[in-house]
């Protein structure tokens, strides 16, 4: 019964396009209409792997086919705002790469009007699909670690530049999004350093720290000028800390059982006496799933149900006000800057869990 | 010939000052004459060890002793400053654990005191002896890699909290003292951020940013409450990569062909096209050699003969001034604060090498 | 010009069948014309990745069509030799998956078969199209590891049980096609050991020696029932040494500076004085490219221009002869069992290079 | 009260004497009487870090000395036997380095010897006192891993040649008594292969196999000629696994839920259908105990309670069986050679524990 499948259009079909091609094609709830790219050699790739997809150069084709009802924008970050808005208003449901937009206020029109045409805009957040993070929020989430003192990534590697943005908006976006997931409180204020080593060319390394009202900290070193690849976030934990190493090949997840105690009052901090716990490590069993094919089955049933996804555009939001601040910061060397409040999440807190 | 021999107190048989005596006593030009610690169980496992050596818990011990020519602090960070003054107005020579103490005008009284008295005074920063930090000297200043565009070190395991200092002056003090080294360069100004975990504990995590009038940025990732031990650098040059992880039993230092090329002029970004460049990797292969054992004899060597050290109060007084003006940005949420000009260190530069 | 490519049938789309038909698909000379497998599921899934390949049940099909010039046999190990000698009757060129059949003996008459009709007969030996084999087997041509002291792999995980061939034929069959490509001398007798831990399947476990007439041994440890995946050879030479680990993201292969230098005459064998020599460590770059892609390449030009491929049938008689010993040698519990005179190889020797 | 302190000699003073007498010296059950070695260089090293401990070139002085009531022999392999043999018959209680004698049969008139005298006689086999090995011990006993498969071991490195004993008698002895202490069945046979790349030096490379009367088997890789360090053992289990990895400095030991169920009779082979099960690992925490101190205080304790030693000379019997086996299969490229019947071990065995 093809005609209940979700009939999807894909913009661009560069680096990112045709995985969601592949993965929505693969999806027994979709169906791959056609796919939109400006140059005519990725149009003949996309032709001979899927050579029942429509293959057009004009995004207008997309719009106008009303047999396409969602449409998945993965173009160059610069342009997604405006194709994303001009599928909404054409009545379409939207998947966004990251970022949504280039500013938050950009992103609150997008948002304003998904909710008045009551339309589901998604955010491509994929590392909360992937088996890791998800084992990692439900240890977080059922108490496994305590109280998460801090989340401190590195995601390195000799990255391909991007001319239209930094590197956050790049790949701490990736952290970004996964500490809004996983951490139940909202940051309140970012200090960010960065360095361009390439003349003409935006960012390439940055530093950033996001303060909480709590003492919980999160920061994220992201390099596209690293001679190795590291995929490695520590998250510290009252009871227990995690390693999670995406380089891996199995055993992503480390549980360590470690931590310290404390003996004494903290009014005579000098006499304080701190031990030290080491015991057993945990790798618990993550299965392989590709997260791509969860998301495309999360977004096709969200659009069915007219639920807010995982990744709804307030998550998206909350991620853009978290990266313009950290542009600003980095602007002045590390100045602190605060963050706005927040819309409301739409996943239950983990206090009423 | 015992009379050659230098004549060696140290003060502090706690945690660093074993292995002081150690070196010192294995050393041919050395001889360790009398140790003062206040704990008798200490002074018991050091007559055990060094039946030889004087045992007191009296420090003026030490400074009457007219056969005790040097002495080397080795004591809680809180109380070198006072206990190195003291054997520089009795005319010892020092070497003080680092750091030199907890001001940059307070080190600059030792200085100006060991100046006035002609007396050697050096900071034990041990990494600069290490073979691995040698040999990256060596091929930093050789050019080997070119333009120096970061250093980005992590430096996390769960370590012994310590009562009087934060984190960065027990950790990221050694970061400093090789970037000082290494980098042709001082830096301009510094962003740091931190947090405690623990009540009444300083800060137990830090990051901090080094900017330069260059494009060269250091960045020191430094955690006492790390489920894993992690002391990795990278060290990223213009034509040439340096990973080096001090966990490794071998290999210590990894050097990578790797890095961008760009095609196109600055002025016009967007149309720049940057290319990849993937080639060998080499370790070069480090003997194994005692940092220790190479600093007392460093030290031996400057106290006979009047040279400036290699870790002389000049650089600790450079390194202090960062962890001071650190320890600023810190309470400021990483709000950047400039460093002020540096005294001329003694070692020739590259240009005139 | 569709009529210049070679036209390839491909029997079995199991496991390794669709990365034929793919590398096949992508190749500019050659055309997959049509795929045999004897399930409908497997034929479906050809269908909608290449719907323009036939799919069928019956090998006749593939015999029988005059467009299909060249068949790869990629089924089960056991039909290996009935399948391959149906396609040479039929008078299409042949590359076979490993083994090229059960024993020697069968092996030769799939030789006379091919020579007497001047049939390209290949077996797919993968690994010898890998670039890191490729880059080692270039070092060791050229001297640069010296002489060959040993060669000795440990190629272990959960793997795959198959029911009809042992685990030597399905895993240490991969060691012995790069020993025979890398090392220029042949094997003169082997002794294996091996034990089944699952009633009624094969030997799940075996470790095999191979002797030659020079100091040079090889030994392969392989394993379907370990827990974690190693892929890893060392390969040790009077001058150098190498570590090829195959599940290293990049730097595959590392060349260690390292071996012994002996002092004093062998007949005096208790005066002699061994000195340890410790060098650089070095990690070509070796280029990223998929062997089967290189193979099929290959396969192509040795059917156009009548040449003896790398991996011709003669390597693949080599390696089954070895296997059919080690079985032998298996059954005895390590008896050692002599190899036979073998065919001279076609590729020049480094003798006469 | 020292007179309550086992006196104890020690001979030998080059690689592991000095670990010996710092061992003994720090427990307070022993003291060190007297070392014996015939190089004064030695003699002057103990004197500096011992003063108390008498020097001697003569070994008579310590038979002849009634203070001394045990001697540890740690002399190079070929002269364990005699050394032992003139310390039993002095009346002294003997710990001997691996291995206890050249021949079985050596072996056993030293047991003969002690018996006779009612004298301790324990054999160094240090790895059995590391935590590592207790708590795969422990693991096993307890059923943790189910039935054991096999033991699989790799303990390579650029190791020290001996002049006196090939590699399998200086590296492979180690894992012969840890899978004496953990397999609770004895080897039937032994088959190994071994090849010399030094003109006039013994073996330094070696493969063995053990097999027994159930599945189990085992196998040890030995190589004084690698270029890197690789200490790992895997131990398969029914249940689970265990990877040993005695170059990590944490987590030496993991244990992997995983393994293959079958499914269908061993009588139709051709159906069996085979599952693989991946669960979580888990890395028990083992604290940091040096093994020596263990194995000293277990050597005081037998001493004095007349207890047989966890390495007592029978597991040193069996050991040497094994090694004299090996030897022998070598020299026939393999060639099994059949165990003897083995005195019954002190322990107690499983079935009755």
């Amino acid at each position: 019964m093809r005609s209940s499948q979700l009939g999807v259009g894909v913009v661009g079909y560069g680096y990112w396009g045709p995985n969601l091609v592949r993965n929505f094609a693969a999806s027994a709830a979709a169906r791959v209409v056609a796919v939109c790219d400006r140059d005519p050699l990725r149009l003949a790739a996309l032709s001979r792997h899927h050579p029942d997809v429509s293959a057009t150069s004009r995004f207008e084709d997309l719009l106008e086919d009303s047999s396409v009802e969602a449409i998945a924008v993965a173009t160059p970050a610069h342009t997604h705002y405006e194709l994303a808005l001009a599928a909404l208003k054409a009545g379409k449901h939207v998947l966004v790469e990251k970022p949504l937009a280039p500013t938050a206020d950009l992103v609150r029109r997008l948002i304003d009007e998904a909710e008045r045409r009551r339309l589901t805009l998604m955010v491509d957040h994929t590392f909360l699909y992937t088996p890791s993070v998800r084992k990692i929020s439900e240890l977080v989430r059922r108490g496994e670690i305590g109280d998460v003192y801090y989340y401190d990534s590195t995601r390195v590697s000799l990255g391909l530049f991007q001319s239209d943005v930094s590197v956050i908006w790049d790949l701490a976006v990736h952290d970004l999004s996964i500490i809004d997931h996983i951490i139940d409180e909202r940051p309140v204020a970012v200090s960010a350093t960065g360095s361009r080593h390439v003349d003409g060319s935006p960012e390439n390394m940055a530093h950033l720290t996001l303060f909480f009202d709590s003492s919980c900290v999160a920061h994220v070193n992201v390099n596209w000028l690293s001679p190795v690849k590291v995929r490695k976030t520590l998250i510290g934990g009252s009871k227990k800390m995690i390693v999670y190493d995406d380089m891996e090949p199995t055993e992503k997840i480390k549980v360590y059982d470690k931590g310290v105690t404390v003996d004494g009052s903290p009014e005579k901090a000098h006499q304080l006496r701190i031990g030290y716990r080491a015991g057993d490590m945990w790798a618990p069993h993550v299965p392989a799933k590709e997260a791509l094919a969860s998301e495309v089955e999360h977004f096709v049933d969200c659009v069915r149900n007219g639920a807010a996804p995982l990744c709804d555009a307030a998550s998206g939001l909350r991620v853009v006000e978290i990266l313009e601040a950290a542009t600003r910061s980095i602007a002045g060397q590390g100045q602190p800057v605060r963050l706005g409040s927040f819309p409301a999440a739409h996943r239950p807190r983990r206090a009423t869990a």
